[in-house]
């Protein structure tokens, strides 16, 4: 039988990536996405694709209520900033920070895990995302995993640890596009844009494409 | 301007409680509830009761989608059990566990702890619980409060410290009892009850009904 893990996934092309090398180190794979009223829920029809390319055990999609707590530009009515330079991107906590976001994300993730019995965690968090995130950070995943291993019945019982897993941690986008590619995800199925096109396209200007394309440019040179 | 405290409010004894102690500090106060299809949902009803009672600033029930985890007595159809002892209770982890509720029910305290700018959390877990429930523990409460200062902009920009403040952590029922007679809070107005009749009423027979009795009991003999 093979470890079981859970793997959040979005859609996005970091998540994605996770989920592909969660896969190569031989987990069976349990996805859960959220349906929080994010503007680009676009994001989830890519998650859905993913994880059946993946050949995923489980897809569960958690509908989650975050809007009443307001403060992102992900969630409200504030615009999401457009043609950022990349150095811009991540000097600062942007708008589409989404308060306490990852921490309900991993909460979730760690039910999940308890009933499952897996005994991993997949988090697609990189080193791009942790200047500008604070939930991103390596110390900050530290704490959760301590965390996961004090508040689980099974840490309790069994002394079976939970791993929070970050493969993309140290990487670049650059990485993270040629990674995906020897694992075989098209990225094209994946979506990470902030505010999409009605019609369910990359608007091509918000600091994930910029990022996006950019990692992609990077990686056609290599 | 009173400093903000996010108050974690299910409407039994103890949360009730723990929000009229939270009152009693000069905490501007903002509760916050979870509608996620639990059995005891009249639970919601004494929560609104509580609130008004309190004279809160804010209120927010947000809905939450756990059933879809399973693993408990309370969201699925696993019975609740009845009669046990009280010494039988807190013996082990009871099936009315939810995986990770605590640290879910936290995150969202955290986001809108964030969102509001407020300075504490209160939960109101205490000794009865923390033998059987693993997310009750004060070591669990100081890695969720060490992970909570990791995961906001507010710690990070401007290092301005949340604490989880857990009042009841050393009491047992009959304390709690006093305490709340001792603010003014009508404890009839709450509800512990896992698993109440069609018509609202507690069952008398459950874990928590049992306590709630004994710790009444008590307090009138003191």
């Amino acid at each position: 039988m093979h470890p079981r893990a859970v793997v959040l996934l979005s859609g996005g092309l970091d998540s994605s990536t996770t989920l592909f090398m969660a896969r190569e180190q031989g987990f069976e794979l349990h996805a859960l996405s959220f349906d929080y009223g994010q503007r680009h829920r676009v994001e989830l029809r890519a998650a859905k694709r993913v994880a059946k390319r993946a050949g995923v055990t489980s897809h569960r999609v958690v509908k989650l209520d975050l809007r009443g707590m307001g403060g992102s530009a992900l969630t409200d009515e504030i615009d999401v900033p457009k043609h950022r330079s990349v150095a811009e991107i991540g000097c600062d906590i942007p708008v589409t920070y989404v308060p306490a976001r990852n921490t309900i994300f991993l909460s979730y993730a760690l039910g999940l895990a308890e009933v499952l019995g897996a005994e991993a965690i997949f988090l697609g968090v990189n080193a791009l995302d942790f200047s500008g995130y604070p939930d991103c950070r390596p110390d900050y995943i530290e704490a959760f995993e301590r965390l996961a291993n004090l508040a689980t019945k099974a840490a309790v019982e069994s002394s079976r640890p939970i791993s929070i897993q970050t493969p993309l941690m140290h990487m670049n986008k650059a990485e993270i596009v040629l990674k995906a590619r020897s694992l075989g995800l098209d990225i094209s199925m994946t979506m990470s844009c902030y505010d999409p096109t009605s019609e369910g396209l990359p608007c091509g200007a918000c600091d994930a494409c910029l990022l996006r394309e950019q990692g992609i440019a990077q990686a056609n040179q290599s």
